[in-house]
Parts: structure tokens; sequence; C-alpha cells
């Protein structure tokens, strides 16, 4: 028999009939869609439209504006939009009722005035990196609200009523979208950050060993236009920068993700981001030297060794990515043992620096971001 | 005697005093009152209050959700505001004067299923990435319109008359702001663009010197904290990927900026800075090689041909920069020949290949860019 349990399951249903990406933004269309319409019915419910008439209007631009793909996104949107309300609606209502009781052109002029210089103010501080980085939107709707209030003001009788009534239907649009968004097939940002930083580690842990496997490729293989791909994988890892420190910022909105709970270490999350940007960046600078290495030099011996701690790191990289999955303590101390020998004998082996030099780099990153790993997965 | 065309004179006197961020942020934080005021007193106005009434909140609403720091943003935002509103508007307008014809809760029904459907299909659509980079301010704004009216449209009875004063009223505030941010010091995104390059030619070339500069200092001055200096200019230019895009798609919108004009090769900047990145890795790379390095085998010899390659490679960086700045014809054949000359030196001398394998790299990288300079120089 059919039961409504069965709806948990959607998610993995759509994603194994659309794939991944489209399932996800399939959904993500249905929650918003769902958010729209349960406060779209409280405007056609009589009893609330009767108490809060049109400023109904702002619970519905709530809840649009408000919308994120992830949970930690619209409660950090949220508490921004909430603050600059207040605070807007606040001044705003100072100057209006302020403004109230001057009558004439000083009115106009008053308000004005005070306009210029709180909007001057408050664009300037919204401007400053640091400010638009974390409370951009905050800002913004703290203008947008003040001179709304103090606009409406100067006409309106019953100021007080008025921001009362559009306050509440903020309130009501917050809580709508906030549930909705947490309670149906929540994505955490948290989750996202975690599967972007594993993903990080495969596509680096690929790249490493196919870089080295090319390099002791003959030259007439090398024409081909593989290499391309390992090179693909560095670069979408040195340019995730933007997009991982915005989800760590999400993250820390979402004490309630049960896979991580409170107070997750998520900075040093992009610690270890880092870390994997500079591996990429070592890697692909192996790249560039195989470029414009000629041949003769590569003797066997040097081959064998290069392959063998190419792989260890490789090896070594998927296991971090692993344990990372699993967040259980780091790689075992035989792995990090067996690296230093690889290390050691290629040391001893070769004077001309050329591959090892960008080996021994990327050994040295591996074995920081494993060091922080184990840090972080003691705490 | 104080006339007003000293005014012209006041960003560089801010400049002057407040150093060139700040004063950007005030002017910037000074056009947005402005035109916050300006629509404000439209609504102080007897005349156009009547006609418009309260719809007139929706100019001061656009004015502060459109207004960017460059133009081009500003018009892209315009249009992407003026599309979504017309789509959603109409859309919304249709749905409104079905939902008249019937009564009941059939209406309620009808109206909230359609919003379901439309709104869901709206939002998979801008979650698509491509979509999202360029049209996601509109996509949000037609969800919003179309909601607002098609709800609204349910309880008011002259549909068509408030459409039409909302309608009326964003387009007062956009031309509020397009004009506001146009006329009074605009900041064109295209000259940001045009500076960010140019900084990173500078910054590469003194990291390039750097580099080399340092790979022959004895090991005792290099443990010194020095290099950090040099990698943290490569990082900063290999970060710049997002903020040159959005420029390069904000530059686009500004036919009108008498610098550039029409249909200049905005894209072609793109794959400058993309050349420029290339470059920075391959300089970091230059510098991790160093790290590795035993200092014993570079000779003198080496060792002055690479100091005046490195040399004339970052002059010859600067050179471009310069001449991209002025965007003449591009660099002289001479230079082309001297940096070849010292190319083919080094070639002879070395089969260690270390250094120049990086340095060589760097050339490539160089070449590239100015073959696309005078590409476009030529254009």
């Amino acid at each position: 028999p059919w039961s409504g349990w069965r709806l948990l399951y959607l998610p993995s249903l759509l994603d194994h009939l659309l794939g991944h990406d489209q399932a996800r933004r399939l959904i993500h269309g249905i929650k918003v869609a769902i958010a729209i319409v349960l406060v779209s019915l409280l405007y056609m419910v009589d009893v609330i439209h009767d108490r809060l008439g049109d400023n109904l209007m702002w619970a519905i631009m709530t809840v649009v504006v408000m919308f994120e793909l992830t949970s930690g996104g619209t409660l950090r949107k949220g508490v921004n939009r909430g603050f600059g309300t207040l605070c807007g609606g606040l001044l705003g209502m100072l100057v209006a009722l302020w403004a109230h009781d001057i009558g004439g052109w000083g009115r106009t002029v008053l308000v004005s005035f005070l306009l210029f210089i709180i909007c001057t103010a408050a664009s300037y501080f919204r401007m400053i990196p640091n400010i638009k980085k974390g409370y951009d939107y905050g800002v913004m709707i703290f203008i947008l609200t003040f001179s709304l209030v103090a606009v409406s003001g100067v006409r309106g009788d019953q100021i007080i009523k008025q921001a009362n009534d559009r306050l509440s239907a903020i309130l009501i649009g917050m809580a709508i979208s906030v549930t909705t968004n947490m309670l149906i097939f929540p994505v955490w940002a948290g989750d996202e950050l975690q599967a972007s930083l594993e993903s990080n580690f495969k596509s680096l842990a690929s790249s490493i060993q196919g870089t080295v496997d090319d390099y002791f490729k003959p030259v007439d293989e090398k024409l081909e236009g593989q290499p391309l791909d390992t090179s693909k994988g560095c670069k979408s890892v040195i340019h995730s920068k933007a997009s991982n420190e915005s989800m760590a910022l999400f993250a820390k909105w979402e004490p309630m993700n049960r896979r991580f709970g409170h107070c997750y270490p998520w900075d040093d999350y992009l610690v270890i981001a880092n870390l994997l940007r500079n591996l990429a960046i070592s890697i692909l600078s192996l790249r560039d030297c195989r470029r414009y290495k000629n041949q003769g030099d590569s003797t066997d011996e040097i081959k064998k060794q290069c392959e063998s701690m190419s792989d260890s790191i490789g090896s070594m990289l998927t296991k971090l990515g692993a344990h990372f999955h699993n967040r259980t303590k780091s790689v075992a101390a035989d792995d990090v043992d067996n690296l230093e020998s690889h290390k050691q004998k290629l040391f001893k082996l070769i004077c001309h620096l050329d591959i090892d030099s960008g080996n021994e780099d990327d050994i040295e990153g591996a074995q920081i971001a494993q060091f922080l790993l184990v840090l972080i997965n003691i705490i």
C-alpha cells in the first residue's frame, strides 16, 4: 500500500531519473513555489487580510528575495534582512515622527536633508570591502526600509501602525521561507563544502598521477591533446576559492545540521582548501616543467622512483579524501613513513632536481594538509 | 571668483585628501543619496503623488536596488529589472484577469495552482549555471512581479490601472538612477577592467624580477621572510578571475564611455587576463622550484644570463603594460628579438633546465600576450 513516507525517497528517485544537478534544481524550484503559494494563501484568507491589508505584499517579497539554495544562506539572509529592516524602520520612524511636527516646506527640507546624510553614510559604509563581503544585503535593506518609512511617513498619519503591520508581514514571510527551506529536503552549505573539498582531493590525486605518467611518455605520444584534462582539474581547484568561502560563511549558520553540529571548525576547511589550491599550483608547474623537458636525462631508475612516488602521493590524497569524508582520524603513520622513505631515496638518487623539486613540494603540501586534518579530527 | 565648474575637480580633490578608495566610496555614497532624495522629492510633490499614489514607493525601491558602483552594472541591472517586471507583470495580469471571472474557492485554487507551476519553472530556470551568471536578477524580479500581480489581482478591482501605475513608478526610478549614475562622476567598468589588467602587468613584472633575484641570493639571505611579497602579487592576479569577468560583462553595457566606445573587444581582455593568470602560475612555480634548489650548480654564467633574461622579461611586461595603457600598437620588434636571443643563449648554455624551464614559459606567455595585444590594437 502506498504510504506518504515514500515521498522521502523522492530526491533519490529524481536523482536517478534526471541526474544530480537537474534533480536538485527541480526540488529547489518546488520548494520556492511551495513557499510562495503558502504566503499567497495567507493573502487570500480574509481574517489575515483584514488585519494586515496590502502590507502582506511585503511577506511575498520577503519570501522571493530571501529564498536561497542552502539553509545557511537563507538563514543568513533572513537575519541580515531582519536587522536591516528593524534598524532602518526605527530610524525612519524617528525621522517621520519628527518631521510630522513641522509643517509646510520645512518638513520636506528636513526629510530630504536627513535622507541625504543617512543614505550617504550608509552607502559609504556598504562599499567598505569587509562590510560588503558580509553584510551587503543587510545594509541595502537598511537604506531601503529607512527611505521608504521616512518618505511615506511624511504623508501617512498612521506611521506606527503601518510600520508595525509591515514588520509583521516581513516576519511572516521570513518564518515561512525558513521553515519551508529547512523542513523540505534541506540542502546544507556544510555538506556542499565537504563535497567540494572531497572532489578537490580526488581531482588532485588523479592530476598528480596523470602528470607524472605523462612526463615519462615518449615525446610523440605527448603531442596528443591529453594533458589538458589534468590541467583542467587543477584550474577548477584553483578557482574554487570564492564559492568555498561563501559556503563556509553559510555553513556557520547551520548549527542544526546533524552531520556536523554546532561550532564545527569551518575555518579550518578554508585552510585545507587553500593548501589544496597551493598544491594545484605546484602540480600545474610540474606540468609546465615537463613541457620543456628534453627526455634524454631521465634514466629508468629515476623513472621508477618517480612513478612509485607519484602513485603513493596519489593514493595518499585519495586516502586523505576518504578520511576526510568519514571524518575519522587521519592517515596511518605507515603512509607518512612510506612517503618519507620515497623522498629520501629520490633525494639520494638525483641531483638534477627538475622532477622531484615539483614532487617534493607536493609531498610537503600533502603533509601539511594531513597535519591539519589530524588537528581537525582531534577536535 | 568661485564658479560651479570647480565642482568638476571635486573627485581629484577628494582623492588627494582621503586616498583613492575612500574618495570613491564617498562619491558613490553621495550619488546614491542624491538619487534617493530626487525620487523622494517626487513623492512629496502633490501633482505626481495624486497621480501615482503609494505606487511611488516602487520608484524608491528601484533606485535603492538598482544603483551599482559602475555605470555598466547599473544599466545591466536596469535592463534586467525592466524585462523581468514587464514579463512578470504581463503574465501576472493574465492570470489575475482570468481568475477574476471565476468566483469563490475556484479562484483561489486556480491562482495557487498557476503560481505553483510558474514559480517552480522560473526557479528551476534561475538555477541553471549560465542563466544564474547572466540573468539571475532578472528572473528573480520576474518571479516577484508575477506573484505580486497575480495575488493582488485576486482582490483588487483595478488590475490594469494598478499595473500601469506601478510600471510608471519603476520606470521613473530607473530613469533617475541611470541618469544620476552616469552624469555625476561616472565610474566605468571598462576603466576598472583596464586598470586592473594594468596593475596585473605591473605586479607580474616585479614578481618575475623579484623571484629571479631571490633565486640567486645566498642561502642565508633567503631565509628572511621576503619572498612572500612576490607570491602575494601573483596570487592576487590568479584570484582576480571573478571580478575581471563581471567587469567585462558590465563594460559591454557602456557604449557611451568615450575612452573605449562601442563594440570594444572586451572578450579579448579576458583572454589576456587569462594569460596573465597562467603566467602568474608559472612564476609561482618558479618560486617553488627555487625553494628546493641547492645552490651548487648555478654558475656565474648562468646567473648572469638568467638575470638579464628576467630583467628583459620584466621590462617587457612593464612595456606591455604601458602600451596597454595607451592602447597603442604593441612592443617594437627589437624587444622580441632581444628576448629571442636571450632565450637562444640560455638554451645553448645549459642542459640542467631547472631555472630556464620556468623562464621560457614566461617568455612564451609574454609572447602570446603580446601577439594578442597586437591583434587588439589592430582592431
